[in-house]
């Protein structure tokens, strides 16, 4: 589109964006200014919406978003369909409306754009995160947003900024684990990802942290239940990887779904506008979790109508509700008609929202191509990238001497994960096989191994199919590779067409593996043939049953589309497994609340009676290599340290095994006598280095020293003047802070 | 001791108490104000301590309390010995040191005078909650109050106010249960129990509000391990009973142990000034728990040394160090000393301690008669109220047609806890079954019995023994019961001399019956004999295996020295089960946070794939009678309400059974659409009801307005205006409040 000095402001790509939002905006109806702040599913969501209501709603409603495609119910799977639809719909917003506004579309490209047929999908959160590989992850989510972008969306619902803090809960795979400060590093990661440069350029989108600010510690492990926590710890756990996203200048946020001490995030002025706008200084969109808006009347029980839900979503600072549809335009317009809402609250959010739609360049072309939609999504580089982040995720809990393979073994594979791509590329995933463009497990052992290898599935998730077969194929094998854990699976285990019944494995009930699958496990066990345990797993479950039986256990995570081929590589040694655990593996479900860095505590009867308050079946950081590593000289530049500085750390790592690996060096801090009671030792930084056999490195670890201090209530954050101790594998040394500082 | 004008003013009954105190005062060093507000053991601890050193630290420490007798590793355990220790102790303190001031003598008896051999030992916590009976809890307090007085103490650590959230929490057992509403009531009526009409009274002791105000939901069950939660949770869940008990004149409240949202109780002006001594307006003692002080450097770590934690534990607010010894009167005299401490700091304890000894009477007469000692512990009016109590804790949560017993029947017996007295009277209580004065389970079968009784333990908590005898025999017999369940522990699990090696059943990874127990069920049942499970247990285990195979589920509790006699009576009908859970029974460990009263929460994808919020293996207040009961016509005197009015509520039960029994009626409120999140529904009043079969009666329910809001912080206690509904037995009726109020 040329523009001229005729056009209105607004359409003159030579103005600075600033004018031509306040050009835009005055010329804007208080129903033009609703609608920009409401968007709109098409695909099936508790009703059907389809694309041609979408159309009605733009052209007579003036709704500014929608999210036809990118999502669980979506309306479009295929690129083709997907950009014939995108530029249709923006056809009609340009067009066919008074202002010509384009629409701007949001989609849940959380681990990839993977609800696009043929996409590059990667590891979910647990897994990228056990890469501790936070270039990795950037480069992962520069590859989505380069898909996203190429099939015409703008935002994607991501990163996941939430601290995974309870492994019963359904979404706990989303995240990078229990550690404030790895999250903090691969939500930055992932937001440097996705906005590259700036949303200004083509490839790149609209980042959201989510889900602002404490979700991922819910009440019973379930979704969305009420999460209760003190300033003290929103502010060191939760959210820490919120104001990173912030400092990488993240363009949006979304509340969370749940009530927090009492308040729905959805319509609290203290969380959104208080410590999002005030106290973190966000000025971003701040964009609803789907129906966040209408929970507040429907099931937090806050607002008396949808109407008084708007007025509080409104009044507490939220800019666009994502899926609000005609009903909710139509209360924000009888709000600022009847006077009880400030039109100029509308105004500050369209302003926000308009300025983004300008800056992406949307009103000088809102259009996607279809060829370069279909060369881009799922491109050879785009999954070799996500075969990297498979590789670096595996994360080898357990091995007596039984990996890797030699490869000439005869290899018997069996359990529900060995053969099921949907499994494998896990929830926030398109659903149906054919549009997975992957590999699985067992079509990947059979083309790295050059014995024999049978497959007998033996059970599915939940139910035991010809388990006789598969212990008399395995009782004939060398070795058993058992793919077990659990399937695809959203928020609280189920999607709109669950594949489980309510009540069975997974469930927040049980943290252990179904019945079916231990009884799999034991068959083959009894055989004598050595079973390795490969988990394909969204949470971190409580697998002492098969610790117990199985010679190695492998955790792949959700791996993705390239997830078969990563772990057949590590089983063979073809890749060394380096992912370490982000997050701890408890012994039983009822060891829910197992985190690393827990708090100092007193035992009032004593030790002898008291078992270790941390005592997992895996450890936080725990993840072995094929080889052997030695960590040691540990030293510091400076042992005294000020304001702003930063603790370098220095410690040389030998690779005294005789092949190829990667150690993730950690450096964990303590310290005693503080104002605030402290965690016994918390992740500070980590670093990984890959050395040949014999080779040794020397690692350089940083630790800024406001990040020895706390957030502390009333005073801000602070770090405390005296002692603290660093540690690497065991080695310690003592910095000391000279005086306290704010 | 008769007193004349020519006495010093302090040694004069006539005189006013406040002349009495100020008087003393004045003539006190700070090294003798200092050793009144520290105390010491008597007996083994981390180091033992024996009657003799006590006397020392008496004359020359000046120490003004002490516990010699009626705790875990006390001195003494028979009466006489009692009696003698503490005439022995008042003799030196009142006659060895220049002012004369006797001792303070506190004790554990939290269910009964419990540690004293040969006491009435009533049931548990959580036993008595379940008699939903507050008067009949008020008359086993006073009970215990009478023995603690004769034996010469003054102060009771009890009652424990905390609220019992976490199944896998060792002290569970010792809290009212789950319901704000219940533990308030109980703790209350505890109060006024211990207290009677006043501490003046001979009969009567210092009461002690514990542990203040949040310890019964740490971190992964772990007891002493911090608690994080909100201010709107802390006020609604956790203070409430500490409300009541301040309301019932509580004359001394007690910290606990842990660390809130990062600062440690006992070192926290926060916990025990701000908010115990100023918003809730308490004036009396405020006394450490055991080693409360210690544990801030020791282990909170947010002291440098001793000295620094008993200066945070003493501007914080605390009054009375209970066993701080030699070493904190030290401190305390050298803070005073050197400045870093005011006098006057020093000043308002001991002028609170000191007030207590006055009003008790000590300085007139502070020794006891071994006789009256000797009559009033464990008298048989004493032990008929244990029995009473056990008797209405009993709670029949399944019954396949399987109870009552004729009488006629063969009776097999087995379980760990069949003929176990120590296990019987459960934690807090002695451990020398020699020093226990009641019947256990199997003894009390054979004498209510007819038919055979025959008696194969089969098993201990955690071993095998003869299980195929077991079965033997129960395949011979009608009905075989099972006394399952857990063994004596304190805090963690343990005792100073552990009964299980650490990491043994139970412990907080576990809440399922141990592996031997579940054996030994297993091997009955499998004999075709129908099984009685009688769960003699501090926590409520989540018996999901046992439910499964047993005809009839009975929980005991820890039901006391006379729990043997009322499980027996339950047993064959002679006592109707009139018992009702006072906190959930969870299907399995991993269901550590489920509760009645949850607050409202959407369910973001829909119901169909979200279990139930609320799905344990046994309701709060559920409880089986041998009668059948109808409820009905509810109604309301007012159903529009005001400030400071009370609901009256009417209802009509009807026996419609065959046998007289006793119903306990439950009335919960249920809200919606009020400004913060509200439970879906809470207890609010209950009542019991004994009828005959054919009988029917109306019950009277008041539910005090104030009761349907919530603390909102920043506001204050607040009811707002609207509809609240009240659902008696699936019956519901809506009453408006009118307008709002605070």
């Amino acid at each position: 589109m040329q523009s001229s000095d005729a056009d209105p402001e607004y359409q003159r790509p030579d103005l600075p964006v600033s004018r031509r939002v306040s050009d835009l905006l005055d010329r804007m109806t208080v129903e033009e200014k609703a609608g920009q702040l409401v968007g709109t599913w098409a695909g099936q969501m508790h009703r059907a919406v389809d694309v041609e209501e979408v159309k009605d709603l733009v052209r007579e409603q003036h709704l500014g978003c929608a999210a036809p495609f990118g999502w669980a119910g979506s309306t479009g799977t295929e690129v083709d369909e997907i950009v014939d639809i995108v530029n249709d719909l923006q056809a009609v917003a340009t067009e066919e409306t008074r202002l010509g506004i384009p629409l701007f579309f949001n989609v849940d490209a959380v681990h990839g754009h993977a609800y696009v047929a043929g996409s590059a999908v990667f590891p979910n959160g647990l897994g990228a995160a056990a890469t501790w590989d936070p270039e990795l992850v950037e480069a992962g989510a520069r590859v989505t947003a380069t898909e996203v972008a190429a099939t015409g969306a703008h935002q994607n619902y991501g990163p996941t900024c939430d601290v995974g803090r309870d492994p019963r809960w359904g979404r706990v795979f989303e995240t990078f684990g229990e550690s404030p400060r790895l999250v903090t590093e691969m939500a930055a990661a992932k937001v440097r990802g996705y906005q590259g440069e700036g949303i200004e350029a083509d490839d790149t989108v609209v980042a959201t942290a989510k889900h602002f600010p404490a979700y991922s510690e819910p009440e019973r492990g379930e979704d969305a239940a009420p999460v209760d926590v003190s300033e003290y710890k929103l502010r060191n756990t939760f959210v820490p990887p919120f104001e990173a996203a912030l400092a990488e200048g993240v363009e949006s946020v979304m509340p969370c779904y749940n009530s927090i001490n009492g308040e729905p995030v959805h319509g609290s002025e203290r969380w959104l506008t208080d410590l999002l706008r005030s106290d973190l200084g966000f000025d971003g969109t701040i964009v609803s979790d789907w129906g966040g808006v209408r929970h507040l009347t429907d099931d937090h029980k806050t607002a008396a109508d949808l109407r008084e839900a708007t007025y509080d979503a409104r009044t507490a600072g939220l800019d666009v509700a994502s899926v609000g549809n005609d009903l909710e335009v139509e209360e924000l317009v009888d709000l600022v008609e009847s006077g009880d809402l400030a039109e100029s609250v509308l105004d500050s959010s369209v302003e926000r929202v308009l300025e983004r739609k300008f800056r992406m360049g949307l009103f000088e072309d809102p259009y996607v191509e279809k060829d370069e939609a279909l060369e881009t999504v799922g491109s050879d580089d785009h999954q070799a990238a996500a075969l990297e982040t498979a590789r670096e995720a595996m994360t080898l809990l357990k091995n007596d001497d039984c990996l890797p393979l030699s490869g000439d073994e005869d290899v018997f594979v069996g359990g529900p994960n060995a053969d099921d791509l949907v499994s494998q590329v896990g929830g926030w995933s398109v659903e149906d096989e054919d549009h997975v463009d992957g590999t699985t497990i067992v079509e990947e052992i059979r083309a790295h191994v050059d014995g024999d290898v049978t497959h007998e599935q033996g059970a599915t998730h939940n139910e035991t199919l010809d388990v006789d077969a598969a212990a008399e194929q395995a009782a004939e094998a060398d070795v058993a590779v058992l793919a077990l854990g659990e399937g695809w699976y959203l928020h609280e285990f189920g999607a709109g067409d669950p594949r489980t019944e309510t009540g069975e494995f997974p469930t927040r009930e049980r943290l252990a593996l179904g019945e079916a699958q231990q009884e799999l496990v034991e068959a083959v066990a009894e055989t004598g043939t050595p079973v390795v345990g490969v988990l394909v797993t969204g949470r971190p479950l409580a697998v002492e049953h098969l610790d117990e039986r199985a010679a190695a256990v492998l955790m792949a995570y959700f791996p993705g589309t390239m997830g078969g081929k990563a772990v057949a590589e590590t089983l063979v040694g073809e890749n060394d497994p380096s992912g370490r655990l982000a997050v701890t593996v408890p012994r039983s479900g009822t060891q829910v609340d197992l985190h690393h860095d827990h708090l100092h505590q007193p035992r009032p009867i004593g030790d002898h009676e008291h078992p270790d308050s941390y005592d997992p079946l895996y450890e936080f950081g725990h993840g072995l290599s094929y080889t052997e590593f030695e960590t040691g000289d540990l030293s510091v530049d400076e042992d005294v340290v000020g304001p702003g500085e930063t603790v370098e750390l220095d410690v040389t790592v030998e690779n005294v095994g005789d092949r190829r690996g990667t150690e993730v060096v950690q450096a964990y801090s303590t310290t005693e006598s503080k104002t605030l009671v402290m965690p016994e030792r918390r992740l500070q930084a980590f670093e990984r280095v890959e050395l040949d056999a014999g080779e040794s490195a020397s690692v350089a670890l940083e630790v800024p020293v406001e990040n020895l201090g706390v957030y502390a209530p009333g005073d801000g954050h602070r770090v405390e003047a005296g002692d603290y101790d660093l540690v690497v594998d065991g080695e310690s040394l003592t910095v000391t802070v000279d005086g306290d500082y704010l």
